[in-house]
């Protein structure tokens, strides 16, 4: 099976979906689903977010394995904000508060790779913000 | 866990290595291992093919994922010989052989991921590489 890249972040057939419908706090992200099969164990994700936009603070038992492909911005990874770029690794472990931000006026674009098994989503509850805004560059970060 | 892109190609503290060293058919190609924790259940590898070079043509139960990732070549995927470009994405479905070959003059770079538990390569025989040649194209595309 072969699917040619068309340019501008986008795959011939695949859909780009809208990040998540049910609620949770992000803004401005697009997924498109570029390998999704049971042999494989895994699902490679394509997901951008657009200038100044955000992922969903969130953690979950699941880890995490993340390409840059697109622009620049942060990550929060447990307590520590780290500047990304184009092609930057980034491993998110299991049960870690994370957060993608995308610089103003770049789009943000990575590649999220994730085992098929996954537990969802946790959000965090206000005791959870409160810890972590103890931490001034993660409060300055999550911005909640 | 972050690990900077270094530029051209190479990550920080991630070692370039061989291929393979147990003198299968190849040319011309290293391997960086970017992601590999049980976890996640696959693994994900950074192949590159130097211009002319090309891959081992083999076939194996387990299906690769591959995106390619810099320059390009083309795909033997069955009796396909397909031109691939950066950031196509190529499925190798399982027991289906398969061979990259990077355009002259071109480097061919891809990621390929993998199930971490999956079963070991199988070379042609003289056989199989009797029913391939029956396809021109084919025979043009292997050269054995």
């Amino acid at each position: 099976m072969h699917i040619p890249y068309q340019g501008n972040f986008r795959w011939t057939d695949i859909p780009v979906k809208e990040y998540k419908t049910d609620g949770t706090h992000f803004k401005d992200i697009t997924r498109q689903i570029l390998f999704d099969d049971p042999e494989l164990a895994c699902q490679l994700r394509y997901f951008e977010i657009e200038p100044g936009g955000h992922s969903t603070l969130e953690r979950h038992q699941h880890v995490h394995a993340v390409m840059i492909f697109r622009g620049r911005g942060h990550a929060l990874v447990g307590h520590s904000v780290i500047p990304v770029q184009t092609f930057d690794l980034v491993q998110i472990p299991g049960m870690t508060w994370h957060q993608f931000r995308a610089t103003e006026g770049e789009h943000l674009g990575f590649l999220c790779l994730v085992n098929c098994d996954r537990d969802r989503p946790i959000l965090p509850t206000e005791e959870d913000l409160a810890e972590l805004r103890q931490h001034p560059e993660v409060a300055d970060f999550i911005r909640v």
